[in-house]
């Protein structure tokens, strides 16, 4: 993993559905990110986490650059 | 805005909430993100691509590193 960033939505739209908190990984591979998800640190420090989130939503994707 | 990547969710986890589709774009303040909402370009191409689309979850949030 190169790294995280976190942040908690601005109130700027009406479309978080319920979501209230943003994180960002990156990774060099999605071979890295399914190295990362079955980690058993990563899988304890999800069953530690869970019990304080109502609810999660990842996307993991490789990230392409949209040429406007 | 100082630019888009898109990506399709690659599968790893099944955590995506019936969401296929992440789009990222960054902007030098949270004010510039009001003002690229509130745009009426932005308005009209939004309207346009509403019918496509079967739920949008957006997340604004200013972008903190997370120190591991």
């Amino acid at each position: 993993m190169n790294g995280i960033h976190r942040g908690i939505d601005a109130g700027i739209e009406n479309l978080t559905q319920g979501y209230t908190h943003a994180f960002e990984s990156t990774f060099e591979t999605t071979q890295g990110i399914a190295e990362y998800v079955a980690h058993p640190a990563h899988i304890e420090f999800s069953n530690q986490l869970a019990p304080a989130l109502h609810q999660v939503l990842t996307i993991n994707y490789q990230s392409n650059t949209v040429h406007l």
